[in-house]
């Protein structure tokens, strides 16, 4: 048997111990908050409460490797923590307080025992950080590709859950922090691999992001936004389910779209397709949401005062078109729509 | 392009239409419920509301294709409802109620459209049958291999949840259907394709069994049972969960165990080795409960009045060892563990 190095490997793989010794491992720290009556961890299914006049968030996210990721460029650690991040960011979209994680995860013969602890050690990081167990879920055996599958709940009160189709005519476009930073980070890992090292924030922002869950939540709570979502596909999509969601059309500008320092210094160096890079590709996992125009200069107090960032990117606009407005000046309709993995790119 | 039967394929695929073209279409009779507070469909997640006084269930399956079917041996719609049935089958289980199914699916480049939307037909026949809406999930691509995860959610009553930890020395252990019918099933379509036709019961059982939500809820609702879970790795397996989680031994008669009549005829046809195939092989998704021997009588009648099968196997006992009397009389410990897929068999 060869390991995925290439070596004769020797290492401890889950057939060694099975599912269930697996599992006994697993436990160790998964739960790192004694949950309101949660019970049947281990049984057919987990059973746990809702605090009263609260909704239940839930959200899934599948990732294959070769698909989402390659195993040659994301240590598990990093897969594992990315993973976790993409569902937390969703339940950031709503508004909500994460809580109960299952993981699903079909495990290839090459993966190591060691490894898939450590990939159990990058969704356990950012568990911790914001409150959540890893409650239950499923493991399986993989003939080729490693599989993940999250599926994560939350909760909100009834009254604050924003969604995708609350935006109104003339509300202001927001973002809660730099586009494009994970876009780079990627081409850099991808394509300017000695280079890396220069960026490292543009790095950290591909591999582990953290999800904004706390701008989420005084988003939410402060009840002044109209609608909001993350940004997983990249600006140019997601305000089209933003826009179709909520039957308007709208207007971005390019002169307002914010970037981290090193991202100026990669377009620099590496003058990539700017408007792809920093809209087109996406994993920002920032959130993207719409104010009134009355509520807006309050709800960036808000933000800014917890220490967060806050910036208007366009405004939402009567008809369906997305319109981009250029540094130059120039007004066109925004072709570029985004990842959608289906379509032939 | 070639599709997976060989000929040159026209069949509309999934990149004709996009992720989102896709969601369009199976949204239809998605929702057969009009969920209490259900909204945010299509949104970052689902919201929903969770009656007062009861408690949240939660169940996720990962399926592969090579490890848990092949697309050669079963239909797309087979596939799909089997995929659902494993996750309610762990709602019955718990003596809960199905409510929200999320469906993660990835798919590979030759499965057609037509035939997605058919696996998608197979999940919805079964969530119309027990009230179950199909109420989000995430689709993606893959690269070989078809990939469905299914988180389930339920409810239930705070003081009905049944566990598997609940057993009591002394306590009858009982199966709520017969054992083996799906594993002579797969048997015969793995094996002996020839004779399948006449053991349509066995192939029914193990390509669209009927989860036993109905029996779970009777149960539950009675309060006679100490303890519940399904058979899903054979009863050899899941009997060894009870017994541990309760901390007790059991002892299993061979003599009392139920079997069809189809299962019979094809034991004397093909003389298979009968424990592995009665109790080693699985997927009966039956249920499997103790009850103390003075409400036994009592829950018998319960389910025998709704027309549900009703058997007693055996009895938990002090100790940790599972034994097995044979129909000669030796008594053993049963060295048989059931289907655990990361050991060698």
């Amino acid at each position: 048997m060869r390991d995925r190095k290439g070596q004769k490997g020797h290492a401890v793989k889950l057939k060694d111990i099975g599912e269930f010794g697996f599992i006994d491992k697993i436990k160790h720290d998964a739960l790192i908050r004694e949950y309101l009556g949660l019970v049947g961890i281990g049984d057919d299914c987990a059973v746990f409460r809702v605090e009263e006049g609260k909704s239940i968030l839930l959200t899934t996210d599948m990732l294959l490797e070769r698909v989402h990721f390659l195993r040659e460029v994301m240590t598990p650690y990093q897969i594992g923590y990315k993973a976790l991040a993409a569902n937390l960011s969703d339940i950031a979209a709503s508004g909500g307080l994460p809580k109960e994680a299952f993981v699903s995860i079909a495990v290839p013969e090459d993966l190591s025992l060691e490894e898939l602890l450590e990939l159990y050690d990058g969704m356990k990081e950012l568990a911790r950080k914001f409150d959540v167990n890893i409650t239950g879920g499923d493991t399986t055996t993989s003939l080729q590709d490693l599989v993940i599958n999250i599926a994560l709940t939350g909760e909100i009160e009834e009254d604050l859950a924003l969604y995708r189709s609350g935006a109104k005519a003339g509300d202001y476009i927001c973002v809660t922090g730099f586009l494009g930073d994970s876009a780079a980070g990627l081409d850099l890992i991808l394509n300017h691999r000695k280079e890396m090292h220069n960026f490292p924030q543009l790095i950290k922002q591909h591999f582990t992001p953290i999800p904004h869950i706390e701008q989420g939540r005084a988003v939410s709570r402060s009840r002044l936004a109209n609608s909001m979502m993350d940004i997983s596909d990249g600006l140019a999509s997601d305000i089209r389910h933003i826009s179709k969601a909520s039957k308007l059309g709208a207007i971005l500008y390019e002169e307002r779209f914010p970037h981290s320092e090193e991202f100026q210094k990669y377009l620099a160096e590496f003058n990539p397709d700017y408007l792809k890079t920093a809209i087109g590709v996406g994993e920002d996992y920032c959130l993207l949401l719409t104010v009134s125009q009355q509520n807006y200069a309050r709800l960036k107090e808000v933000l800014n005062n917890l220490g967060h960032q806050f910036y208007n990117v366009g405004e939402m606009a009567e008809g369906e078109e997305i319109h981009i407005v250029y540094k130059n000046g120039r007004k066109a309709i925004l072709e570029l729509s985004g990842w959608d993995q289906f379509k032939e790119h």
